[in-house]
């Protein structure tokens, strides 16, 4: 036998973990950890290679709970195996600014690679990681040097495999041939609204041959520590395919209500966890008991994960005598600094330069950088073509099997598939040596909410290329022109959301968006030809907002974005016939301008007059930069885009009208403050 | 031969008119309707069954193009029956308020079911459509009354193959042994970035196989009508299974770059489309060309369409006299009207009852009403005991077979699958004959982000029961709190987002969302009890937003929803003692409140007087109805709900100091406006 009682030990330790933490949150869910305790002890202890004292290690094996409910599974692990997560978080489970909150939260957990709970997310995410090391063993790895070789490894539940991010994800790393990926599907028949006979009855393993997974079945999850290690081993022996093994299991192990929905989201009962306990030989009178023998058996794993690193670090010094430029290469992008100078290559632009979309200003950005920027990896979920997110001379990330790309490729096909786009772009940029930008027209970055959201709330560095931004992409009409979709991305905390003016503006942009290393921007990009404008400037433009036309005589701010901007420039000189002078701000991210200090957003948008936004979208929000607001708050319409312009009147005459009625009603307003001034400050 | 020259003849005027048109428009997608003119030739000439003149007919067969992008295939259909579609609609194909914009619209053009063009969209959407036909059936038909028979059919490519979406909908339908269901495949090999090898190597069919489909392939869709047509009627047989016909064609079927991507997105060019009409036997010097034996052919189809329409009429007629309320309920049904008096089942509460949660007030709310309203369907996406969307006798919408409920069943399980959940909802209420309501926590609606925004485009009235609406679902944490959803939705044009602050205001969001016919309504519900709130009723309620508490003297407003309406009237009591008089307004609505007169809604919020608002999440979008706002521009906190209230100062003494600060603010400010005076009016 390869194991043995410590081992068993082990399992339940981790079972009982689970069960004493959820108890005593009174909140949680105990019943994938307890099934699913012994593949992952199976799993960390003999074929994960981690340095819990140094999470950081780019080449650690990684891991991902896609069923992100079960923490309790990864927090016990974490903790028996030394990483900065004492006994006493564990007892602060799902309490207020503990680092064992409700779902994993990569940003605040040491161990923890991405944020999972959302369902489906986390086994996307696996699918960037494993693309990320694929290819930056490909651009890295040298004869005799294989720097990076590590695996990514993913548990996911039932509820994971429903989800169309995961389906699309799957479909994916299929595709892609990631022989480097091994997913754990936990097989356990249960989820919330009980068995998985009233919603899922399709044969899973059948689907992941069909995306040309290799697939086994462990029949018994709860207890063949053997086959679960043979299945893994045989995983890991197969290269050209990712790989899936059916576990099945039983939920909540042990517990009186195994097998059922009882103990899937709620805490066991006293009289259940005694007998548990009694049942795994724990005193049922103790809570949160770790035996020595299992924090030895783990240490001691540990501490090979630590020499391992050691070993790892030597092999990389040597390498740097060797690749001296892939060396340092490979040393600065783990700092997530850029290399040195590189925004002397972003593209500048003169007035007198000719009117270009900003689609087309961001892939000269692309084109002018990607060269410096080694690290950036573009791609498209179908619309190459229309996002204009691939440099000329970009090679594809492919299996080079296909004779289409090959490994070091830095484009990413990403298929019709938004949603697992964003979870595997949130997955290169959690690998660490990667930063991923991606595109498709900015009304379907809303198929890929729910991973746009993650990529805020586990600060990742990633680049959302949204291009066709408005009714101006014309004829493709309302299904196609976002409304609501920058107020959704504005009210989502830790996300810029750029709409550029001009080629400057682009290029502030990216500015922000590449050196910004815990924030990820979406660029809500044109379709149409925009005018470069006479005011701008990288550097005004990376202060999110700023006077694009000063006037100091003006009765009237008008505060604009994108495509609006020149239209507000031209309908300055509308009014400036009726008599009227105004001012026009640009305001390509209000994240950023946020940011800047008071009296920088007072000398834009000042105290005295009346400031009317202008864009062609929802104006919910704009009241907080403007005293009036003109917006689109309907949906679009199928036509010309300059005809759909006019229909909806976002011409010069149309917005001096509405400025006049603007100066008119503020006229008798004491004092007129900015709507920049404010009572109170926000929570932050 | 079954097929002569007459049905080649039309095969090529559709071709040529969808080539005509996107000629003429400059835009479109020519490649889509050539290649699947022959198989759409063959299924509405010898499979549908519909009414051109009564596009409304309960039972005709549904068509739902999911590939929207081709839909001249479609305009060029809908005309040559004899819909209310004429040549000159063909020929302003994607311009300004013409009937046949860029992609369908449901709403706007008679013929198209449901609106499409976003991938994935409209396979969901039909799964819907058969769901709603196998219910409906269910309920009405009676021995020698098969009223209900009608079958769903539709198109997609590889792009919709590519969706999350459209694998959740196959799932489902898979699951359901939906026989009604018969989807055809496009296997063009192309998607916009070329060739699908770039991204799309799975094998499909097997993936339907493994979902539960009857699956074939035909080899040559381009010529080959009798196999096409055999195929058809081999899955007309299938009963027990949806069923899948891969149809290998060649994209753009005629043009000099036929099987590229050429062809896709862009109109032909001008000496293309000459020699394409040579090879087709059409004058090149002519456009918009319909031959008269073609008409003929398809009015001829259309009269026989006309002729079953008049034997249903009979036949439903007959049905009266022996099911009469059968026959009433249904008539009823479909003039979308309510049955009378339903509304007087709602719940309505007093002050002293207990403190519930609107999750459970909502789930009051359908234990009241669902006898007397037989056309609603509940469900939820696998959170059936948290979302509390099933009434205690609820049946299972399943297949009998599985024994665990019928077709007659009015629950749907959708299993974790939010996205094709919210669009088979689109799909059930453009039936006719069900308005849905389905569940999960309002932080995954935005995974169903891009069907919702169809429910409000195509006018759908179906309802969302979002739960666990904000930071007071506690310990699930940041994952799962919304902080920038509501501002998502209420951007999003014609949805009502409705916040309810307790039991009559939940009650009124029923009332509302069931009589709306053509607006579709995200419920937002709390996991944590509400009081009753003193000034509730659902009269005041239903106005989107009313004076929950009023105070002829007071200082500020306290505008509020939900969870906070209570904390602000608590706020009051502390702001008293600091001697502030406040008054408080309860915005259960916005959407709502935003359609009363002027001069309710001022007297809701006053001049002369500052409003605050308050609401636990992004303040985005609240400047519209206060001068100053509380909420939280972060992510939230994994803890007990009152914890994570106080940690961010959700409290009376935190709403309070604000009150005080912005009434400190505006005391200087004269006039003082209320924010709903504006200087001009929306556009809607």
């Amino acid at each position: 036998m390869t194991y043995d009682k410590t081992d068993e030990l082990a399992i339940n330790t981790i079972r009982t973990l689970a069960i004493d933490a959820t108890f005593e949150a009174n909140s949680g869910h105990p019943g994938a950890p307890m099934g699913m305790a012994p593949v992952a002890h199976v799993l960390f202890n003999k074929f994960l290679t981690f340095n819990p004292k140094n999470p950081d290690w780019v080449n650690r094996d990684r891991f991902v709970l896609s069923n992100g409910h079960g923490c309790m599974l990864h927090y016990a692990l974490l903790h028996l195996f030394g990483y900065a997560l004492s006994i006493d978080d564990l007892k602060h489970f799902r309490q207020v600014d503990s680092i064992t909150p409700g779902h994993p939260e990569a940003h605040d957990t040491p161990g923890i690679e991405v944020t999972t709970g959302p369902l489906g997310q986390g086994f996307a995410n696996a699918v960037g990681l494993a693309i990320a090391q694929q290819h930056t063993a490909a651009v890295f790895n040298k004869p005799g040097y294989e720097l990076i070789n590590n695996h990514t490894f993913t548990f996911f539940g039932d509820g994971c495999a429903m989800e169309g991010i995961a389906s699309e994800a799957a479909s994916t790393a299929g595709h892609l041939q990631l022989g480097n990926l091994i997913a754990i599907y936990d097989d356990n028949h249960i989820s919330i609204d009980g068995d998985t006979k009233c919603a899922f009855t399709e044969d899973v393993l059948k689907r992941f041959e069909a995306y040309g997974w290799h697939t086994q079945h462990v029949q018994d999850g709860d207890s063949d520590l053997e086959g679960i290690e043979a299945a893994i081993a045989k995983a890991k022996e197969v290269k050209d395919k990712p790989s899936v093994i059916k576990l099945t299991t039983t939920i909540g192990f042990g517990s009186k209500l195994q097998g059922t929905g009882g103990v899937h989201g709620n805490p066991l009962k006293s009289d259940d966890i005694k007998q548990v306990k009694e049942k795994f030989g724990f005193d049922p009178e103790k809570t949160f008991v770790v035996p020595q023998e299992v924090y030895d058996q783990y240490h001691k794993h540990a501490a090979d994960g630590a020499a391992a690193e050691q070993e790892w670090n030597k092999l990389f010094e040597k390498y740097g005598s060797e690749h001296k430029e892939l060396h340092a290469d490979l040393a600065r992008r783990l700092t997530r600094d850029l290399p040195e100078g590189w925004q002397n290559k972003l593209p500048t632009y003169k007035p007198s330069d000719p009117a270009i979309a900003s689609r087309k200003l961001s892939e000269s950005v692309l084109e002018a950088i990607y060269d410096t920027v080694p690290e950036l990896l573009s791609g498209s979920a179908d619309l190459t073509g229309s996002n204009n997110t691939r440099w000329k001379k970009a090679i594809d990330f492919q299996p080079p099997s296909l004779g289409i790309g090959d490994w070091s490729g830095r484009y990413l096909r990403y298929g019709v598939r938004e949603h697992a786009m964003a979870a595997i772009m949130n997955g290169l940029s959690a690998y660490g040596t990667i930063i991923p930008a991606g595109g498709t027209f900015l009304n379907f970055v809303s198929y890929a909410a729910g991973a746009v959201r993650l990529s805020s709330l586990s600060h990742q560095r990633v680049i959302y290329v949204a291009t066709h931004d408005s009714i101006g992409l014309g004829e493709d009409g309302p299904t196609h022109q976002p409304i609501e979709t920058l107020a959704h991305f504005r009210a989502l905390p830790n996300m810029m959301v750029w709409r550029p003016a001009d080629g400057n503006e682009t290029s502030a942009a990216y500015y922000m968006a590449l050196t910004s290393k815990q924030t990820p921007s979406i660029l809500a990009l044109t379709r149409q030809n925009l005018p470069q404008l006479e005011g701008s400037t990288i550097e005004k433009a990376i202060k999110g907002g700023y006077v694009a036309l000063e006037n100091k005589d003006a009765a009237v701010t008008l505060v604009s974005t994108g495509s609006e901007v020149s239209i507000c420039l031209e309908a300055v000189k509308t009014l400036k016939e009726k008599n009227v002078a105004a001012r026009v701000v640009s305001l390509p991210c209000v994240e950023v301008f946020d940011a800047q200090d008071k009296e920088y957003k007072l000398s834009v948008i000042p105290d005295g007059i009346p400031a009317m936004s202008v864009e062609v979208m929802s104006t919910l929000g704009w009241e907080k930069y403007s005293h009036e607001q003109f917006g689109l708050n309907r949906f679009g319409a199928s036509g010309p885009y300059k005809k759909v312009y006019e229909k909806f009147e976002f011409t010069p005459e149309g917005i001096a009208k509405r400025a006049l009625a603007t100066v008119d009603f503020y006229k008798d307003v004491k004092p007129l403050r900015s709507p920049l001034n404010r009572a109170f400050q926000q929570l932050i």
